[in-house]
C-alpha cells in the first residue's frame, strides 16, 4: 500500500477501504507519512469528501491511534455531551452537577478556548485553585465518590486529531464534516461513556452556519457512536445569538453559580440546559419520556441538589466551595462600563461572531493556542435578539482590564447589533434532533 | 497576505490575483511557506482549476522565480521547441540540426527520462564524450558560431517548478492543466527563445490520453507563450504507439544518425520532425507557406547539410563525430533477440505505454530520478499499426544485456500487441494544431 495511491483514489472521488484509512492514519501518526502527503489527503477529503462508512472508519482509526479510558469499573450509567462551541456557552457545568444529582456519571474532559469560542477549561480556572489536571486514578476515583468529575483531558487521547487538526488549521481544511465528525467523535469513543450526547450548533456564530449542515453533522456524529455501540444523540441549538448572557470566563462562572442558587430562572442557558440534561437522563433510562426528564433536571435546580453536586466538585477540584456562595469571589475586572443606545426599538439581530471576537480582544479569549488570557474581562448582554430596547437603557456591561478598551468594546458591541422600529419574534433556542 | 486564504480561496473555487499568486509561489520557493500548504493548495488546484489569465500567473511566478537565459546577444531567430513526451521520441535530435542548417538558431535546453518516458540529455548521452553541462558562455557561443547545442539545463531555471514539481509527484497533483502549463512554460520562458513550438502528445503512451485533453493543454501552453510576447504554436500529435521504430537511447541516436544519411526515408520519425521542423521555419518567417517550409525542412537532409550540421554540434560537444558515419560505434547491448508471432493478420493496437516500461525495465529508463541507465539497450520494432504481420516473421527486436530479461521483454512484447485478421488503417501522426 502507498500513500500516494490512495490520495490519488480519494482526489478521483473513490471510497477507501478501512485498511486504506488505517494505513495513512496510522502511518501519519507514526511519523512515517510527512505532512505535506496528509495534507493532500485532507485537501482531497474536503473536497471529494467521505461516505458515512468511512467517516466511520476514520474516525475508528483516529481513536485507536492512542489511549482510551476504560470506565467499565465504575457502577452506574457513564455519560458524556460535547458541544461544537460558540460564544457563552456554558451548558457544561449545568449539565453536569444536573445528571450526576439525577444519578448518572458524568466523566468529563474538556477543551480549551480558540478564537471566538470559549472552552470549559478555561472556565473552570477561572475559579480560584481549580485543577484541571487529574491522573486517570484520581479522575475515576471522583466519579466514583461523587458522580462528577471534569478535567482537560488526560493520557494520549487521539494523537491523530491532534496531528491532523494542526495541519487542518493551517491548510484550509477545518469545515468539513466528515473530518469534524471524525475529530469529536474519536475522542468520544476514547473516554469511555455508555451514552453520548452532542450538541450540534447552527447560526453565525457555530462552525456550522445552516441548520442544513448542522442537521448533516449532527448525522455523522450520531451514525459514528450508534456503530461503535454506544447510546448517541444529536441536538441542534441556536447560535445565531450568545447563549449565556454572560460572556467571559469568570462571568459565564458565575452566571452558572447563580442559576444553580436559583436565579436566572428564563434564561437561555438555564432552558438549554435543563433540555440536554433531560435527554442525557432520558437516554439513560431513568425516566419515561423527555417531559418526566425535563421535570427531574428543572427538580435537580430548584431543590438545591445540582448546587450542592457542584459543592462536592469543587471541594474535590479546586479545594473550597466559597465562590460558590459568594460569586462576588470570582476574578473581578477593574473597569466596569455600561452600555446603552440612543435610540428605541428592538434587537433584530446580534452578530454573535463579532461579539465573541470583542470578549476575546478584551483578552478573554485566545488567537493561538500559546496565548494567555484574562479571566475577569468579558460581556453581560442583558438583551437577546426579540427584546425590546429603550433609549438611555443599559443594555449591557464591558468588563475590562483598561477604560480604552472598554471603550472600544462598546462601540464594536453597538455595531454588532440592528435594532428594528418594529416588533421582532423571539427566536427558538432547540432547532432539531437526530437520534 | 496569508497562505491560509489563499488556500482557501482556491479551496472554494475563487479566482487568484496575480499579487495572490507571486505570494505563493515566492514565499515557497524561498522555504518561508511550507510543504504542507503548497500541497494543499496544489490539491485545491487540481480539483478546483484555474482559469486562462491564473494559469499565465502562476507560470511568470515560476518563471520570474529564477535564472533567465539572455539570448539577445545572438544574431538570428531564436527557436525552441518542446515535447510533452513520450515512447521513442527523438524529434529534437533530428529538428535542431535541420532548423539550424536552414539558418535558424536552435539554443536547447533538454531534460532526463523518467517512468515510461526518455529525455533527450540521455539519448545524448549514449554518445560517447558527449558534454550536456556547458558554461552559459559556452552555450551561448556555440550557438553563436554554429546555431546549435543541445544541453541540460543550465543555472537556476525556474527552482519554483523544481520544488514544486518534487512535490506533485508525491502527493498525486500531476495531471493538472494549469500545474502541466506551468511546470513546460516556465522554462520555455525563461530559455530566451523568440519562437516556441509544442509537440503535444496525445494517447495511451503520453500524459494527455485524448486528443481534447491534448487540445486543453496546448490551448493553455500557446496562450501563456503568446501573451508573454513569444511566437507560440502547438502541433498535436500521435502517441497511440512509438513515434521511432527504435526505443532506447543508443537506438534511437543510431536512427537519427540513419535518417541524417538518407536512410529511414517514410518513417514516423522522420515525417514528424520534417513538419515540426518545417512549422518552425515558418514561425521565423523564412517560408511563405507550410508547403515551402515543408521542402526546405526535406531538402536540409535530403542535400546532407543536417548530417554536417550535426558533424558540427558532435564535434563542438562530444570532441568526434566518428559515430555519425559509423553508428556502429554507438554503445551495443550483448544480447540481441528477434521477435515473431506465430498468427498471420494487421496490428490493430500497440499498448504503448507498456512497451515503454518493457524498455525501462530493460535498463532504458528510471523509475526513480537517482537511478542509473544503461544506454545499449532497448527496442526495436519494426511494425506499426496497420502493418501486415506474417507467421514467423521478424517484426522486432529486443536489445538487452541478458538473454533472461530479453526473453521477459519478448513476452511483454507479445502480448502488448493486438492483432486483427482483417485489414486495419494506418493512423494520422499529426492530430491538431493550436496557434
Amino acid at each position: 500500500m502507498k500513500p500516494y495511491d490512495i490520495i490519488l483514489k480519494k482526489r478521483d472521488g473513490g471510497k477507501l477501504s478501512k485498511e486504506e484509512i488505517d494505513f495513512f492514519v496510522n502511518g501519519f501518526t507514526k511519523g512515517e507519512i510527512p505532512d505535506y502527503q496528509m495534507s493532500a489527503f485532507l485537501m482531497a477529503i474536503f473536497l471529494k469528501g467521505m461516505d458515512e462508512v468511512e467517516t466511520r472508519d476514520i474516525t475508528v482509526s483516529m481513536t485507536d491511534s492512542g489511549d482510551k479510558m476504560d470506565l467499565s469499573d465504575i457502577d452506574g450509567i457513564k455519560v458524556d455531551k460535547h458541544s461544537t462551541g460558540g460564544v457563552g456557552d456554558t451548558t457544561t457545568l449545568l449539565i453536569g452537577p444536573i445528571v450526576a444529582a439525577a444519578g448518572l456519571k458524568f466523566a468529563k474532559m474538556s477543551g480549551r478556548g480558540l478564537g471566538h469560542t470559549g472552552g470549559t477549561v478555561d472556565k473552570l480556572e477561572a475559579i480560584e485553585g481549580y485543577r484541571t489536571s487529574l491522573t486517570e486514578k484520581e479522575f475515576k476515583d471522583q466519579v466514583k465518590k461523587i458522580g462528577l468529575a471534569v478535567i482537560s483531558s488526560t493520557g494520549d487521547i487521539a494523537p491523530a486529531d491532534k496531528k491532523m487538526y494542526a495541519l487542518r488549521d493551517v491548510t484550509a481544511t477545518v469545515d468539513s464534516i466528515p473530518l469534524i465528525a471524525g475529530s469529536i467523535m474519536s475522542k468520544k469513543l476514547a473516554s469511555g461513556s455508555d451514552v453520548i450526547l452532542l450538541d450540534v450548533k447552527a447560526g453565525k456564530g457555530a462552525f456550522m452556519k445552516t441548520v442544513e449542515d448542522a442537521k448533516k453533522l449532527a448525522e455523522a456524529l450520531v451514525s459514528i457512536g450508534n456503530r461503535a455501540g454506544k447510546k448517541t444523540m444529536a441536538v441542534i441549538t441556536d447560535m445565531d445569538q450568545p447563549l449565556n448572557t454572560h460572556i467571559g470566563n469568570a462571568l459565564e462562572v458565575k452566571e452558572v453559580f447563580e442559576t444553580l442558587s436559583g436565579e436566572h430562572k428564563d434564561s437561555a442557558l438555564r432552558e438549554i440546559s435543563v433540555y440536554l440534561s433531560a435527554n442525557l437522563i432520558m437516554m439513560a433510562g431513568l425516566a419515561e419520556n423527555l417531559d418526566k426528564a425535563i421535570e427531574i433536571a428543572n427538580d435537580m435546580i430548584d431543590s438545591g441538589k445540582a448546587k450542592e453536586k457542584m459543592r462536592e466538585l469543587l471541594e474535590c477540584q479546586a479545594g473550597s466551595s466559597k465562590s460558590l456562595d459568594d460569586p462576588g469571589l470570582l476574578p473581578k475586572a477593574p473597569v466596569v462600563m455600561p452600555v446603552s443606545l440612543d435610540v428605541d426599538g428592538w434587537i433584530k439581530e446580534i452578530d454573535v461572531l463579532e461579539l465573541g471576537i470583542t470578549a476575546r480582544d478584551l483578552g478573554a479569549g485566545r488567537i493561538k493556542k500559546e496565548d494567555s488570557i484574562d479571566p475577569a474581562v468579558g460581556i453581560v448582554m442583558n438583551k437577546r435578539v426579540g427584546d425590546k430596547v429603550s433609549k438611555g437603557e443599559t443594555i449591557a456591561y464591558i468588563h475590562a482590564s483598561s477604560e480604552d478598551s472598554a471603550k472600544e468594546a462598546i462601540e464594536r458591541l453597538k455595531k454588532s447589533l440592528t435594532i428594528s422600529e418594529t416588533e421582532v419574534e423571539h427566536k427558538p433556542l432547540i432547532l432539531g434532533k437526530v437520534e
